[in-house]
């Protein structure tokens, strides 16, 4: 008996499953299934709306409903302060500012951000600790037009939870990748060099400018874990 | 002057940041909103909505809105068939099956899938080309229960893309690492072992049973990016 919108998209599935709609094929509209299942119309849309943010449909406003020809899986990231993170893990979460000075980022950093070449921006490294043992290590350009004066004191507070809860930030991306330790992150993480090391880069931007481009670079066994 | 709902969440967004509405605060209403902006209560809805799904604003049904204490940044990653991620670089995509056998499950994958211990299941290993170069070493259990008889034939279409189009899941999730290549990885795709490597791991179950535990170990220079 379909009683909720979990019943619907279970027969839905069902029916994807067993190819009774084809991959590509226009499935009946919501008002003809909802007559079907003797459900309310909005059921139906319950229904399709999960299966569509589920990749296994494709809605379009006017030309209906079909099965997905290659249905696209979506996950769903969380990126929290990386206090929140350590403590997240029942750890208790504190860190050291390694470096902090200002310099000429490498072309690829100024070239991504839009910054101009030969510009001074400021430089942050942290090593950031998961009940004292390393646990990231941050290694930062900042444009510090986007800090007050006088500067924070990123030895007092770390410069990520600092940046999240002051800056707003309108877009940016974030790429993951494996990499092999090199001589600064062996030493910060007291791993062997070449150890291979999940790192996180990011860059984010105000509506107009350049923000930040940050790079975590994880110590051995960290895991990123969402539901799918 | 505000006119749509992105003039709304900038000047939301230009409070937050200005801490004329601070961390954890209540902000006013919507239909006080609406009334100050002199725009629909749907337009503040949208924007509320909008920094509500970046994580700076915290929206309870009754209690109101308040400003995020530490704003929890999403971001949504897709996750294709192998075949149409390697198409989307504009490479070609090929595979080689490398072995197909039935045999009992390492511990963990039994205990993490909820299978019997000594239980026999189908391991799957692809090897996915991108442009003739290796791109990805597959491992896979699977449950033979969910494949039809005869089975599919799964040097002809991959295991990936075949469970993708036949086999509708329910839930599941999926860890990113980074990991030195074991011997059989470095042999498979020519890297010394030891390389640090991305590797993805998925399980999925359709609402009863699960379906597949896949591991996904990435030739070196592999990104994943995303839009935060």
């Amino acid at each position: 008996m379909i009683a909720g919108w979990e019943d619907v998209r279970a027969e839905v599935l069902r029916r994807i499953r067993a190819r009774l709609w084809a991959p590509g094929a226009l499935i009946p509209g919501e008002e003809a299934l909802a007559a079907e299942f003797g459900v309310a119309r909005a059921t139906v849309n319950r229904a399709l709306r999960d299966l569509a943010e589920a990749g296994l449909l494709e809605r379009r406003r006017k030309a209906g409903t079909r099965v997905a020809l290659l249905p696209v899986r979506r996950a769903t990231l969380e990126i929290p302060v990386i206090r929140q993170e350590v403590e997240a893990r029942g750890q208790s979460h504190s860190f050291r500012l390694l470096a902090m000075r200002m310099a000429v980022p490498p072309l690829p950093v100024a070239g991504q951000l839009g910054w101009a070449p030969d510009a001074e921006k400021l430089y942050l490294e942290t090593l950031h600790l998961a009940d004292g043992k390393p646990y990231a290590h941050e290694t930062r350009w900042l444009d510090p037009a986007h800090l007050p004066d006088p500067r924070p004191d990123f030895a007092a507070v770390s410069v990520n939870e600092w940046l999240v809860t002051h800056v707003a930030f309108a877009t940016g991306d974030i790429a993951f990748a494996a990499e092999a330790a090199d001589a600064r992150s062996a030493e910060v993480l007291g791993v062997a060099q070449g150890a291979a090391l999940f790192v996180t880069e990011r860059t984010t931007f105000t509506t107009e400018t350049a923000i930040t481009f940050v790079r975590l670079i994880h110590a051995p066994g960290y895991r990123m874990v969402t539901m799918v």
